[in-house]
This record gives structure tokens, sequence and C-alpha cells, in this order.
């Protein structure tokens, strides 16, 4: 309904591939109503004549409207308005994660129950094709885990940072400069956005609600250039990264945060703006999708092909087939998924400490009384102005609360001047 | 309908994963019969009582079966078998490259007409649901080229040249004791097997016929190790691609070959028997899906997410959509397809010439003549005992004619003692 950067795209395409949408859904869409805040600025295409309104209710109410498209985004007053379009009966395709992520199972037990389209493609991983394909291709799949960079602003800063040596502050500026981060970056930065994403697919994948407030999140802003530094020597990338594991408990691990990728793995090769998705499932095994997470034009690839997927079913008294995501009974609560204290995994930890001997031993005694095996230590980068240096840790897999618990004991030593990370490794 | 190891795999998911597809569909599958050659053979694990039978009668004239699967491979019978079960008004789900690459737009045609559904997911990519995104997802898409990476065997053999400077008959000896190539690896390493797969993503892509016979195929057995030293001193992996695009003129360029591909793209960064499909559209933009191209788990997958996709709508009085390939009004011959002395590429050229002054210049001359342009020379790996040197040249974009023309001169000249490789450089 929006006619912002997607909106526009999806009207656009839908004049530009009108022969070819004809030619391989044997219909023709006709846009009738195009919802903007403004109708009177300028437009560069300009939309067709007459579609443009500011009153949702030209949409909502209009008996010959048979698909309702929603790119405005934000969970208010979008979310009303896709129940209400629902509640009419009639197909809706969105591209809100936001929505997806809070009113998801809401609306697709209502649509249904209406035997209308509710997709979604472009609700996570904007041009890749992942939603799809877990409704569809893999749903005979056990899905064990998603690791996924589904964050494009996150990725380009953080691929700033290895490939330059930068700041966060600079590759920050730098992606503002270049349109790839909002004024207000707190949603992508933060893991915010990233959440509600995974939330979604993580539904998907697991047939349960991944609540996004059950998702432990962690920003990037907290990373140094040393820490891309350190881990290079080591033979890892540092990735924000989306995660939803099954546990053996059968619980779900699902957690937003910077991570340790080895180098040769093939998320870590994911740079600049790009997104990946790797999913293993029970039959596929691992199987990773990478692609344009988001841009005007990635976007309306996704919501274009959900629209085809209507349209070609509406010669027939088609019904839509149930959608396979809507196995939430009982699990409308986030007891499936568990606290990040219950995570086992190997970490790197960055120290400021005093420049003198016998630190090392200080806070080896620690993280040993705290089960924490040592897999490897740097130290270096001393600094003679302050009497400091930078000591850096890996270990081998632990338990999160462990972790937390020796640190702040760490943290407490005289030698220690600061905690400056504590990253998760992915391996 | 084959219990062969896909067949296996598919009886066995339709048992292990009973419940889940219950609850995922709404609907229980009951496997009625599967054919096999013997039927007395032990099977480990065994079929449940009463479903083989080594005659294909059972299936086809029995009423009740609603779904057949295909896994057996090969035109023939199982072509003439998919028809009939069409005709007999039953779903068909087949993972025959062959059979979907000879007869597709035939099958599909019956399909609609008798408005059931095919699909062939595991016919191309394995594991990797690429044909469903074709289909689907990215349909909205104006595609531009596939380059993929879609046949195992070949991949697995040139990644051991590759890591450990194996020859060609040393790195297919290893695949077949692993099991990744036959006693008779001809289908794979001469290309055929990617053709046919090609011709398959292809039609799916471009919405015309691409006959496998109409696609340019050259195989690997003429690498040998020095080939992938010298490219990755020029920054290059050597992969083998399929590689289909449609052309400024409308027409499709379609091969499969050994290609020089920068080291970093993803491409050359799959390995072993993995299999790997490049889809650039105008909306979508660039998209990898990287996965299990082959071996029985990833082909289950494929062929179990079609039929739980059938299985989805039998509750309602749905109609299958129209299959977007079916646009090949008019198109029933290959001359959608342009000839490869049309294509415009970079060239690698390998060629042993005797170890003395003024060689290059005569090489050179001949190139020049035939306005193509050299890039770069490496001469080196003299040998004193036969007096030769290799020379690699590699060219800036051509005209594959002239190339062929010129190295045909090349070969000619007294000093070249013979033109070992021709690769064609994807940038």
């Amino acid at each position: 309904m929006g006619l912002g950067t997607v909106g526009g795209g999806v009207a656009l395409a839908l004049t530009d591939h009108a022969n070819s949408i004809q030619r391989k859904t044997g219909f023709s869409v006709n846009l009738r109503h195009v919802l903007v805040r403004d109708s009177e600025k300028t437009r560069d295409p300009a939309p067709p004549e007459g579609v443009l309104t500011t009153n949702p209710e030209d949409i909502l109410a209009d008996p010959h409207v048979q698909i309702v498209v929603e790119t405005m985004g934000g969970d208010h007053p979008a979310g009303e308005y896709l129940q209400r379009a629902l509640d009419a009966g009639k197909h809706v395709v969105t591209a809100n994660k936001e929505v997806m992520s809070r009113r998801g199972p809401d609306l697709m037990a209502l649509a249904q129950k209406k035997q209308v389209n509710l997709l979604f493609e472009a609700s996570a991983g904007g041009g890749i094709p992942i939603v799809g394909c877990l409704m569809s291709q893999l749903l005979a799949n056990d899905i064990r885990s998603i690791r996924s960079i589904i964050n494009g602003t996150t990725n380009y800063i953080l691929t700033q940072m290895a490939w330059h040596q930068a700041s966060f502050a600079d590759a920050l500026a730098e992606a503002q400069t270049r349109g790839y981060a909002e004024a207000d970056p707190t949603n992508d930065i933060e893991g915010i956005d990233a959440a509600y994403k995974l939330s979604v697919l993580g539904s998907l994948a697991f047939h349960r609600r991944i609540p996004h407030h059950a998702i432990h999140t962690e920003g990037i802003s907290q990373l140094g250039p040393e820490d891309f530094r350190y881990a290079s020597e080591l033979g890892y990338a540092i990735k924000s990264l989306a995660i939803a594991v099954v546990q053996s408990n059968g619980l779900v691990q699902a957690r937003v945060h910077p991570a340790l990728v080895p180098e040769n793995h093939l998320l870590a090769k994911v740079d600049g703006v790009y997104n990946a998705v790797e999913v293993t499932g029970d039959l596929c095994g691992q199987i990773i999708l990478h692609g344009q997470g988001a841009g005007r034009e990635a976007t309306t690839s996704a919501v274009m092909g959900d629209i085809l997927s209507i349209v070609r079913t509406m010669g027939s008294a088609n019904v839509p087939p149930p959608l396979p995501a809507l196995d939430v009974n009982g699990d409308d609560t986030d007891s499936a998924v568990c606290p990040i204290d219950e995570l086992s995994s190997a970490y790197y930890i960055r120290l400021t400490c005093a420049d003198q001997a016998g630190v090392l031993a200080q806070v080896a005694q620690i993280l040993g009384d705290g089960n924490i095996s040592i897999a490897t230590v740097i130290q270096k980068d001393t600094d003679p102005g302050s009497g400091t240096a930078q000591l850096v840790i890996t270990t081998y897999p632990a338990r999160e609360a462990d972790v937390q618990f020796a640190l702040a004991a760490v943290a407490r030593l005289g030698v220690v001047v600061g905690v400056n990370n504590l990253i998760r490794i992915e391996e």
C-alpha cells in the first residue's frame, strides 16, 4: 500500500512487467490504489493516473481489491490494516518483519479461516528466497539450525572495519553517507531488525513461536578495529550472526550477536550489504542462500514473487494450502526458547591489563576455577604511556553463565583495566 | 517408484517423517508400492511389508495411487511411465533430469491438461531448492543468467587437483574409490549430466526450450595440475561451470565447460561434492544457492518437498497453478540457443613450445592478426630434456571463432609442440 521506496518499486514493476506477468501467470494485474502520506509530492517515475490516495479506506473498503500489498513497515497501523484486509477476504502480501514477528501466527490463522493467502517472502532476507524455501521446498526437513547474516547495514559496517581497520564510528558514518544506515541506526546496529527477521525465520523453521523479545540480542558498537586484527590472526572473521538452533533438549537457542566465524566458512565471505542464510536440515544437510538482503529491487523481487504466486492460482477455485507455520498450538509463550545463560560456546575475550608479569596467571586462575579451558592467548599492543597491554584469550566451549560469572571476577582484578569484549566463536 | 538409493531414502523418509508430514500438511501419506528390479534382495532398512513389486502395472493401474514418485533415472522406460501416470490423472514427482530435459514441456502440457501436478525439484541441484525458486519465488524476475556448479563428481575431482596438485587420472580414481564417481564416469566428466540439468534450469529461467543437445559441452579430462598452478598465480580457480546467459540479441548462450573463476568469487569457493547456482535477475540481482547437489538425503529432501507440496493441497478442490515453464509456444526448436562460435570471452591458453627466443613473438603475431589482445603472459617450467617450456597466455575478451581459428594457426607453428588447453575466463 505504501509508495515508499519499495512500494514505488512494486508499483513500477507491475507496470514494467505487465506483459511478462500476463505471460507467466495467464492473468493481468491491475494496480488500483497506492496509499501515500502525501499525494501531491512529485514522484519519479510518476505513478499511474489516479492511483494515489491518502485514505486507507479507499483500499480496505474497495470490493474490487483482491490483493493488498503492504511495504510501509512498523507494527502500527500496518498490522491493523493487514488484519482488516484479511478479514475482508483479501489476499495479503507483506514485507513487514515487525508485523510478522509480532502477529504472524494470529494473521496466519485469520488467513486460514478466510481461505486467503498471506505471503511474506520480503519480510526476512530481502531478495533471498528463504521464506518460501522454508514453507515449501525444505518443508519435509526437520530443520536443526539457522545461522544467518540478515542485516545489511551491520554487515557493511563490519566489512569496512575488517577491510580498512576503521573504527565503528567511522564505519557507521560511511554507511550513513552511502544511504546504507538510517540517521537513527539503532534498530540495525543493536540487532533489533535482525531479531525480528530471525523470529520470522525461526517460527517457520521450527514450527513454533520464536518471539523476538525472547531472542538474546547484542549490537556491534563495542567492537574495535583491534578485534578484527586479533580475530584475523586467529583465523576468523567477525560477523553479526542471527542464530537459532534446536538443542538436544528440544529447546531453541535464539540469539543475535557478533561472532567469530572461521575465515574459510562461506558466511565469513559475505561482504558489504549482502545477506546470507545457512539452513541445516536432517535431509538437505547444509544449504546457504546468498544475495541482496535489502534495497528496492531485491525487496520488490520478493514482493512480486508473492503477488505472482497468488495471481497464478486465481483462475481456479483454489484454496490456499494451510500455512505450515500455523503449528503453534499451545506454544503461544516463549517457553520454547531457552535463556542465553545455558548456551555452550567457545569465546574470544579481550582485556586491557597492566603491562606486568603475573597478570595472565591471575586471569587464568579465575577462568580455571570457573571450569573454563583456555585455548589460545595473545598478549600484545603494549602501550608504554598507560603501562597497559592487550590480552586476548580464546576458550574451549564453556557455559555462558560460567563465563559471565568469571569475567565479572576478572574485571575486579586490580591488574585488569577493563574487559573490552566477549565474542562468541561459531565453529 | 524405484527403490534405488534415492527411492529407498524417500520410502524411509515417508516412514520416519510420518508424524511430521501429518502435522505439517494435515494429511498422512500411505506408501503403497515400490517398483524394484529384484524384490527378493535383502534391503537395509527393510521396506514396509508388501510394498515391493517388479511390475510397473501394479502402480500405474492402481486407482488408489494419487502420487507417483520416480527416481529410477534415464529416459527409457521412466519417461513412458511418467507419461502414463499423468495420463491416468496421477500427480508426478520426479528426480529425472534426462526425462525433464528431453520431454519436460510435453509432460508439463500433459499435466496441465490433466490438472495434476508435475514437480521435479530433485532433477537439478539435488538438495538445493533452485527449481522451485525459479518457478515461484523468483518468477517475477527477468532472469539474465545462470552460472552454476551442478555436477558434484566433477567438482570433487577439480578440488582434488587444485588442493593436492593431483593428475586428472588420480583424482578420478580417488573419486571412484569414495563412491563419488561411477565405474563409467563419462556422463559426469564429459559434462553430459550438467548439460541435462542446465537444460532444465535454463528452460525454467528463460521460459523457452534450452535443448541439452544445443548446449556446448566440454569435459574436464584435458586439465592438468599445471593449469591449476598457473591459474592460481593469476588469481583464479578452475571450476566446471554450467552457464546460460541471455545475450543482448535475445538469444541464449548455453554451455558447460571448465572455466577460470576469480578466487574471491563465491563460485570459486565451492569445494568438493558441493554444488552452487548463481542466478541473476533484473529485480533480485545476484543470488547464490549453495548446498549438496547429490546424494541420498539431499535428493530425498527435494523429492519429499515436492510430495508435501502436493499433499498440502489435497484437502481442497485445488487445481495446480499453470506451470510457468509451459511458455514454449513456437520455440520447440533450438533456435533460441546461439552457437559457441559467437561467444565473446576472455581466454586462458596453455602451449608447450620450443624453449628458444622469438617464440612469443610468433604466437603474438598470429593472435594480433586475429584481433585477439593479450592480457598476460607467463613463460616457465622449462624442461631441459625436451627443450620445451610452457607458455601461458590470457587474453582480453575476444570472439570464440577468432580464437579457435588463431589457435589452429598457432598449432601449425614449427616452434609450438602442442596447444594443451584453452579455458574460458568468467569474470
